[in-house]
């Protein structure tokens, strides 16, 4: 069960509105990596996490603290959106930078939202949970987690670049720190398991039951052997059961398939027609 | 530019077709943890890498790999469905079987692919590059490719325990010990480049520019202290740049927002109904 | 900002577990009308609203509450696949019960999942934005709600009559009141608005600018005038600004259209391929 | 079954290009409340509706004018990509608002549909069956019919404030007065059904089965009692069955959910990792 | 304009209930070649037609057509669904055809319908204009419409050989008769017009700039020459403006690209961290 | 299994970076008919393809060229996009150019693929696999190939029109050039086909089991009778089995559909509120 404060977690102003600022800020809202997804993964994860630990109070920690990310940044773009001109090619006409504007801004932010935020990417593709991972097993998911957070902050960090307006600039400095934390503290989450159980997720399979004269393998399969020079290749395997072997050219294992004709009732394209023998 | 040879990289021959676990290895196949996603993730990584060196070759070798697990899942399907039975109420009325395989299976099996593999889930939700990540960042994207070999390998082996047939799980412990070098290789390649720049992705993004006394705060936004017990409420951070701090009750630092009214030609609901003040 | 607590709104237990019900307690949690998209349009409509009144206060207290209800349907479903079946053909043959449940069960609860709850519907559909309202004008939205808890309460309802579990049904039992609730909040705020306003939306565009002699008419444009005999035919019209007219046969007011070519640099059809004269 | 006359309901014609528009005006075509949106909606509901009574009648009668919109939105929307401009940077380099067309259109209407109108909204999302509702209870639905034309004008009448057109603001003065009828249409239709049964869907649900004592509580989960202002917060509730309540602070009834721990073969974390005495 | 007629084009009648035949008819309705993708496609080719002459009529004709399919799809349907049982396991328990199709069909027919038809396919995705073509070149949307007649006939006729219903395989038989035609027709309008421009879509587009040298060349890519024994492998072109030419080993024409660094905003690996020497 | 060679299969270099040519090339590469969809549609037929022989290899070389022009259209996005302005309003006004690419460019090639290619088309839809058809019928599905590569030279072609850059149209002359031959390829495998068994779809299915009076007939079902010019209205049926029959009007051959009310417990509107006599 959850309770709303009114208070934002960091404040979410401006310095001035800009329509194209609201268009990108979106990605940072409702992209692949932006907050409705984390906020939703995290929450998910707590919600399966069959245990009452310390793992799924983090899960409840974070997941709630990825809710007031989406609140500043709905925030943010409503008032990015203030006053924004909504015109036609008769106004556009006029004022290059107004041109520029109505063509570029999100006709959705105009048309749809009413100068709101809307649960959409950069380019309008609305929400959806193609983006989240909650699979059950802990290090997967911390995993997925970390790199939630690292893609999320590379894209705050991009349109830090790209903005030249102070208070803006001043909210991304804050979601940037909290994804420093995030990406540090994941990271510490991921350290734990790991050395509890092992890096190979998942790590209660019996190794015995995989094909293991593969399972360290590295196959050369495009030209060139740049790919041998890395870690990956040679010396004591990350989950140290192993050595890393470089194989050039790497071989097929399997033979060319056959398969059956189809039975006559799906009417695929009969034997006769393709000249099989089989 | 590619080049394809006929045979498999391991044989994919089920011991006896079942279009229930046909249905079922769709996940690994056009999931979105699946084989395309990570054949299209690789694959893309490695065209927008913006170098010719060992990170490049490696993306195009293991992304080549993956096609040829696509080419595997594919066949295997294939053989599952080897003269399924299709049919209506009637038939199912005859023999329980019979009547869980025609309420069981994927339909579009039958109708659309003629007892062919698709490019879907075990749901039947078409794949999507919803999916992948390609962000130019390599620590970044490896971060998502280990995630997906760890999704990946959970999924396999989830498919692998529901399996009672030999031929199946012959080809599953091969994909199975694939995704454990995989995800040993990225962890290696991980590990090659935290070395050199900082966990924190992207580490060229300065530090003074982030709001860095909340960057190492833990927020305790959740009854409970639990998440305290961690590795991430204490000590130093895993970037090794500061001290992890745990603050509870976790603070609000921007003020309740008030948002300017909308301008009147986007007819939201004015303040005259609102009797708002503002 | 949000504030969790690990209580649950109101408890959610069944009687014992059931994949299939939990496949289909799906719809209510992640589907079109269930709590995901309530929340989500909910809180959108509050963070949106350009005023610190009632109503925003009104959308953030039931925004807030549908997310324990999405937690609540999370914890029933994950203890709806406690120790669910997982299994292949093999095992189906021996019970029909059992391979009713593997034919019948979303395999991504088993594969993906690890048994836990999904933000998608009954049939596997992820969870996407598309569901969702908020256009910065109450009185549609709050149509909108009215719409969303009305179609919700007949799937709770509809799930509810599906069931034998005394746990499942007990949980239903809280769910189904608070929609009822939530449609009678719905309807008292949108007769103040419409008391203050207007019932067609939105009330601020001025009526001389629309075409005012189409404005009531009901055009027949099927055969049969069964419909003629409806409240929308005759009588004052609901705004009270007008008479409903039943017009048969309905007019067309336009010519047929006659486009112009399109310029060669498109490559559509050519005039000359089609005899045009134009 | 279905005649088509090649009259359009309404004229459809702009006073000039202007490729901006064409984009925009997308949104009312095939955006989630556009015309696309309401026919195959409501024909839906006709098709669905186990009864051959006034109100399948009504429904097959709008259903099938939303058809003639689809059409008259096309129609204008090919006439304002009449001779769009199609080039690259150079060209923009010359002329800014070339520049901004170039920029703002959508290019798929000159690469994918030849200057044609698409059935997709303003941002080129396609359009998709997750906006329609058809449930089989008209109370529910004709809610949904009125939330759909109350979102409808509103978009409509956007548009209409961003043009300065005449032929555009002509064909949109005839839509949106169309979009008046729909709604006093729904309305009446609304109120026949609520005063036959009840404004809670559905009305056939035997009360005594819902629990009662949460049905007409408001709670308050957001900080600030704002919400208690309201007509929702006190006196009779709109069904008149009962009296409003506000409860502040709202309660918990159910305890924090303990979860089992899954079973082994799903290979979540297991309990020995996170520590569980379960 | 379109108007509505009560009658359906035939009748769509089954001589007995059958929840899982609803669900796969479902996959002519909604699916990616069902009903409502053909009359979408062919309406919107119709009304994005620069021009009033014959392929105009045609395409209203066909695509007015189609709209009584999915009339009929929906009638079909809705009567599959009669009294569907609704049920849990304990009622699944006691009979294996019950719990054969309470696993099987489609619990949104149940739960979201109503016991009505959804714009959706076999699985449950919701339908999406993603299915369609309409690109104002006919010769090029003829050909997709061919094809939809294709898939969509083959699709018919395997829901056909799975079905012992009667009235079932007798509106079928319809259908699959209708598509025989459907494909006649749009074969010879395709024959009328690649008589008069080229079999080369577009024929407008002239051939000198195009690389004329590679424009009949087959390449040999994938293992083997099977493919070298197909007409399209020597011979006069079908074009008759060349002579096919099978090339095998497949030439490289280009070199192996070398990419820029990317700028340091956007925050890319830098070439630091890989060596780089450019 | 697959090899990579670093070799392009053609260049793919511009003369010039061109953000908005970068957006627009995306449709080639991600879009409904871009290269991603006809390497997956070959591919995924190729593999289901019951048969080693001919077709097979066909589809396997085909499916594997266009792996190459995926990764042609990659790198010239990524060239296209070399050092790509990234910027807000302030720098939006001192320059109209500026101010349209800003406005104009996929925001998402600045801040989620680090000025790399995306998986999707020219407004940013990702990539779906809706896009694809392999049915197991080769005619089908080799018309579905010759309407991809139809509809994909014309976007080549509109794209090409569009651009003034010699290294841009120098690599659209080799895909051109490709799709030509591609057009030819297929239309010459479909040719022989259809001289081996009919020009309908599925040829397998016994014509006496479809409705044959009506398997001929053209109805006329909207206004005018233009349709009639066509040589599908009239002579000898393209099959060659009949003659064609221009119909009109169109008769309807089914009545008035009644369906039965619904079971009570789905709730749908009663009989009872709609007065039904039923």
């Amino acid at each position: 069960m959850f309770f709303h404060m009114k208070e934002l977690q960091y404040e979410a102003k401006p310095s001035r509105p800009d329509p194209l600022m609201a268009r990108n800020m979106q990605e940072l809202l409702g992209g692949q990596f932006g907050e409705i997804s984390v906020a939703i993964q995290y929450l998910f994860q707590g919600w399966n996490s069959r245990s009452t630990d310390k793992y799924r109070d983090l899960l409840m920690d974070i997941g709630t603290e990825e809710l007031a990310h989406i609140e500043m940044l709905s925030t943010m773009i409503a008032r990015l959106l203030d006053g924004a001109p909504v015109g036609d090619l008769e106004k556009a006409a006029q004022d290059p930078v107004t041109a520029a504007i109505i063509g570029g801004m999100n006709p959705q932010h105009a048309i749809v939202s009413g100068l709101g935020a809307m649960p959409a990417d950069s380019v309008g593709n609305r929400w959806t949970a193609d983006y989240v991972a909650a699979s059950g097993n802990l290090l997967a998911d911390f995993r997925a987690n970390l790199n939630a957070e690292s893609q999320g902050r590379l894209q705050a960090v991009r349109v830090y670049e790209s903005s030249s307006d102070p208070g803006v600039k001043d909210m991304l400095s804050f979601l940037i720190a909290r994804d420093t934390m995030h990406q540090n503290m994941w990271k510490a989450a991921i350290a734990e398991i790991e050395a509890q159980e092992n890096i190979v997720v998942p790590a209660t399979f019996p190794r015995e039951l995989e094909k293991q004269q593969v399972a360290y393998d590295f196959y050369n399969l495009s030209a060139g052997e740049e790919s041998k020079q890395g870690r990956w290749a040679h010396g004591k395997s990350m989950d140290s059961m192993s050595q890393f072997r470089y194989v050039s050219p790497a071989p097929a294992f399997g033979p060319a398939p056959e398969l059956k004709p189809s039975p006559p009732y799906v009417h695929n394209t009969p034997p006769t027609t393709r000249g099989d023998n089989s």
